[in-house]
């Protein structure tokens, strides 16, 4: 830290992202990442001359992107917010609606949340998940601050809540911004997309990084009343307005003109899945039903870290967290078929040991 | 605006970027984008197995791209930041310095510094240009600032100062944070790069989006003592760590591999500068010395306003500020040799009227 830093962050810590080693291959099962790569039509769509096209700015309104988006979801282009990565629209929500009058979120969830309230100064309550990691609606009834964010499928947990639930609290809190974080909605859990222009106070925030196969091309997207949407393009348009690479808004276009191949893939990773599940639990782990593409287990023969640790010697990276209530668990993304049997195979070697 | 946008953000208003119409292909003279392509390093660089890895994060800390900007200027890879554009690094400055302590710019100047500070609630004070739109670094002695903002060139008006009028703001301001904003070094300034390991309140912003043909990709780059750079990474950690692309990444390395090229590049756009310079200044207009790949001029035979209307109506676009000071000029880009011609003959066609 130098001599310079505005007093407001020198307490501030930051996110901490997955590892991402570079001593020697890894089966990657720690950041969620597709195992599948983008779509040929992608390929295909980052050809040379859009390479060479790279000297000019992209749209800074993103133009084409959001009317394509707004047709796959039965919206208008004025209910669309595109993003460099979803963490951008969450860091310009925190910074719009919570600064003033607090955020509130789940105590366990994505970690993100607790930075970006802090980052912005903005006083925020963790709301518990019940014994069973559930997120239980009636306990964010009328909260009175000013965003509150809900990862659904929560992470790390996978656990989903029903449309009915997300409207509830959406619908208890009319002075409030909801903001619904679908990251992992693709696999399986249900979308509250279709309520966007019900309710004036619905953010919901979606990722190209996980179904969409990417991550590395930093993309993401909001849906949300136009209002809503105008105050991130206000955000947007003070910090960064060239923010989406050309070839990276090329990409956004090509995937939903690729639907099918996209669709396959989320229904190969919630076979692999239900596979991985299955298998854990028989041998003797305790796995949340996970909605998302990774499953929550933990063990009763080995801690968290351990095996964490023990994975990490095989070559399988999997995320373990050193929060108190969930430190004996591991979050591994389901990969290929190969992947999870590895992952069987290097956990049913490390409880023989 | 939402009921819903926090009050510190109410009355902000958001930095206008060159319009990017797409009624008819113009000559696009307003954005300062280079005429040529990045060279076909990248190109190669950014081949459909790239394009497959975007399924993968990027790397958070960017660390091949930062080993290879600090060999490119004798710093180490610590005293190197990567960003999503230079407008990203000039965010966080004004963030992590400007926020307690307030900021100092020049009235005329890139428009986004005002922008920065008013987003953070930072006091700012803009000094003015002399009457021939000249930095006097001694206005800038001892300002007992957060952050000393200056573009160098600067825009638009395209006037440099030299390394040890640079030095001496930084030298009389030890407990500011003095930022060199470099956009446009490239065409004929002095860098003050060599200066960031003497002096640890020095901060030099670099953007791959003029001289090195990557506007769409979006790539910045700050270079600084230690220190600072750890206060940015701080920044960059607690609102998108992943914020660029990995063909971005890729794209930086290969532009420090063909530096040659770009060289090349930087000679014929100042070439096609003394071209328009000269052509201009035959025609009666007023014409500053610019050191970046724009100028920036005003006839007296026709307004500001004027001239950018009738230009676009000719299939040339160049850009136009309302400021009371400047709105008798036009800052325009320098292309191709043949751009610059279309220039001229447009001009000489509307004043001949």
């Amino acid at each position: 830290m130098s001599r310079f830093l505005s007093c407001a962050y020198a307490g501030l810590e930051a996110y901490t992202p997955g590892e991402q080693p570079r001593d020697k291959a890894y089966i990657k099962l720690n950041t969620n990442e597709s195992p599948f790569p983008p779509s040929e039509r992608v390929v295909q769509a980052l050809n040379a001359d859009e390479v060479r096209d790279l000297r000019l700015y992209p749209d800074p309104d993103c133009r084409i992107l959001k009317e394509k988006l707004a047709e796959a979801y039965a919206l208008k282009a004025e209910n669309v917010f595109v993003s460099n990565g979803s963490d951008d629209i969450l860091n310009f929500a925190f910074m719009a609606f919570a600064k003033d009058r607090g955020a509130a979120f789940p105590d366990i969830s994505y970690g993100f949340y607790r930075v970006y309230a802090e980052l912005h100064g903005a006083k925020y309550v963790t709301v518990p998940l019940d014994g069973q990691f559930r997120i239980q609606p009636e306990d964010y009834a009328s909260m009175g601050r000013g965003l509150i964010a809900i990862a659904n499928p929560n992470a790390p947990t996978g656990l989903a809540l029903t449309l009915s639930q997300v409207e509830s609290i959406v619908k208890s809190n009319p002075d409030s911004v909801v903001l619904i974080d679908e990251a992992y909605v693709d696999f399986g859990a249900e979308s509250a997309s279709g309520l966007v222009t019900k309710y004036d106070n619905l953010l919901v925030v979606h990722t190209y990084s996980k179904s969409a196969s990417l991550a590395g091309a930093r993309l993401g997207f909001a849906l949300a009343s136009r209002a809503l949407i105008e105050d991130l393009e206000r955000i947007k348009y003070s910090t960064n307005p060239y923010a989406i690479n050309r070839l990276t808004l090329k990409a956004g276009v090509a995937v939903i003109e690729d639907a099918a191949y996209y669709r396959q893939n989320c229904r190969r990773i919630t076979e692999n899945r239900a596979y991985t599940i299955e298998a854990l639990r028989e041998l003797g782990f305790t796995v949340t039903d996970s909605m998302a593409n990774f499953v929550f287990a933990k063990s009763d023969r080995i801690g968290g870290e351990a095996l964490y640790r023990e994975l990490r010697q095989r070559g399988i990276l999997v995320r373990h967290f050193t929060a108190p209530r969930i430190c004996e668990y591991n979050r591994i993304t389901v990969g290929t078929r190969q992947d999870m049997e590895a992952l069987v195979y290097a956990v049913r070697d490390i409880l023989a040991k």
